[in-house]
């Protein structure tokens, strides 16, 4: 047992949460892998709904649901009490649990135990779920795209998803790599990587993405950004440890500081690439940029046009938005240049 | 309570150790802080000796110790369980206990429960205290000198002590700020920045060294390499939660490939030198290089003068090795630019 590796399809506890801000994974977990979410689990009516059948656990598991996942981040950070007893009846129903909070489900008292009891596991995937391996630094075969960014929060999943959904489609062998907490519960598999020890942050990349055949591509989430303040070593060492041959940079036109930072300016696209490069020649002499990825949310319909167009022209890369334009031109890219 | 604060003198527990090489950490603090060191441990006349009186820990109390370090490093990470009465014993006798082991002397069984009972401390210094902060990035007064390298153990913790010993002694209010388990012994306080959560490490940098007098200097022990594919990630974070003024490029001229990794050749001081003031420019503009300290041990006498004068004079900085010359010459550098 390396990763975590989430047994699918889910249940969704929206519990009794009433602001649909608080159940983004909820939100997400529906969007990108609807056909892996069976039911939800409310308390009441009143609770946000992501338009799921009600169901009890023991229902769901009669639907084919084999895991609860909390849907929903509570405010404070702690499940409240009340929650508990559904927990343990998820358990005793046949479902695993998983979540991404800051508080672990296997810390709340008993659930551990009759997890184990009854055979069944606990997925905190904010707890990497084993002590990772140095990074070795060595080659490993296959390809890899790694989403990097000019700041958090931008769309580095998003992309990556959508990038990976698109290979697939156009019968190309691609997974998803997830090292977000969504990104886990989307696929079922990865790492939270800002929560591995620092020692091992490589190592743990190097084992989400393990080698594999020449022509498959693992298209991984980045995280962070190498012009962060804060977070600028988890980046680093996700791409030391990712190992990329193709690098798409996630930028939102809009943001001129950094998120929560308001003394840090945000990095023109031009500028971040050469640092990107730079530092992930180190393991990877061959990496390339093939792509842009604009978050052009905050645009109207022609300035978004124009600002993917002229981005596209000044760095002669193409130049998407996943969300507006899909990621076609990405895709081309790596057909043209990994031919 | 945030970082490790170790209660000085010491007691260094040998045990039964016979290899000099196991027994790094014992000999390290005799020979940093040998006023903080009062009495060894040791069950057999054969173990390894550091030269200090043999001490029963009811004794090294009566002579003043108030904690037992681990002095050595186990073969297979374990401390044997013969060992295990000797740690309580030491607790019994009214002295706390430290060691910078991969296992934890808490999860050692009952141990913590007896420290707890006695009023007693545990530091296993491997194990962050608490869970620090996420980086503000903000700027904070006081001066901060960081070392860096080409690769790991090449002498970083060496030049960051006597750099500090240096300043203290010419009168400048320094401190050296540890970020290794040894270094942390040695001062009796800092973090193991290695084994923080990767989202925390910049943030546990700047709680390692605090807002100061202006004129003051943190002398902070530097980890890893900006150029080392499993690590570069920690030394990041580290540098831009450290927001130095001042760095000092350690390198060795005999290590042609990085420490364990033969695939990966060591950069040449003048191709170290950018990349670090880039990154570090991120949280200090103002941050510049201060000198250059070469571990000269695989050179003859001749040999080692010319190599560092040819550096000095190719890099424009001033080069010593801290043991063979002193660093009396970048304590010159940094009284002339920052008078």
């Amino acid at each position: 047992m390396t990763l975590h590796t989430l047994q699918k399809p889910y249940q969704l506890l929206l519990g009794d949460v009433d602001n649909p801000r608080n159940a983004k994974t909820a939100f997400g977990l529906r969007d990108w892998v609807p056909q892996d979410c069976v039911a939800q689990l409310r308390f009441t009516d009143q609770a946000v709904s992501v338009g799921l059948p009600d169901m009890s656990p023991h229902r769901a598991v009669a639907a084919g649901a084999r895991t609860l996942v909390v849907g929903i981040a509570p405010v404070g950070g702690l499940l409240p009490e009340n929650w508990h007893p559904t927990l343990r009846e998820a358990l005793e129903s046949g479902l695993d649990l998983a979540a991404g909070l800051h508080q672990r489900l296997s810390d709340i008292p008993g659930l551990a135990e009759l997890a184990r009891r009854l055979g069944r596991r606990i997925h905190d995937v904010r707890q990497p779920s084993r002590t990772f391996a140095v990074a070795s630094g060595l080659p490993r075969p296959g390809r890899r795209l790694l989403t990097v960014g000019t700041d958090c929060a931008q769309g580095k999943k998003y992309a990556a998803l959508a990038i990976a959904k698109a290979l697939q489609l156009r019968g190309h062998a691609a997974d998803f790599r997830a090292t977000g907490q969504t990104g886990v519960l989307i696929s079922g598999q990865g790492v939270v990587i800002d929560s591995v020890i620092a020692d091992f942050i490589a190592g743990a990349a190097e084992t989400l993405s393990p080698a594999n055949t020449p022509d498959h591509w693992d298209v991984i989430e980045g995280q962070g950004s190498l012009f962060h303040p804060a977070y600028a070593g988890v980046t680093l060492g996700l791409l030391h440890g990712s190992q990329p041959d193709a690098l798409v940079l996630c930028h939102d036109p809009t943001r001129k500081t950094l998120n929560g930072y308001p003394q840090v300016p945000v990095l023109s696209p031009q500028f971040a690439l050469e640092p990107y490069l730079a530092a992930a020649r180190l393991t990877n002499p061959r990496v390339r940029f093939v792509g842009v990825a604009l978050n052009t949310s905050g645009l109207g319909e022609v300035e978004a046009a124009r600002t993917l167009k002229e981005t596209s022209e000044s760095l002669k890369l193409p130049c998407v938005d996943p969300i507006r334009t899909g990621v076609d031109p990405i895709i081309a890219a790596l057909e043209s240049l990994y031919a």
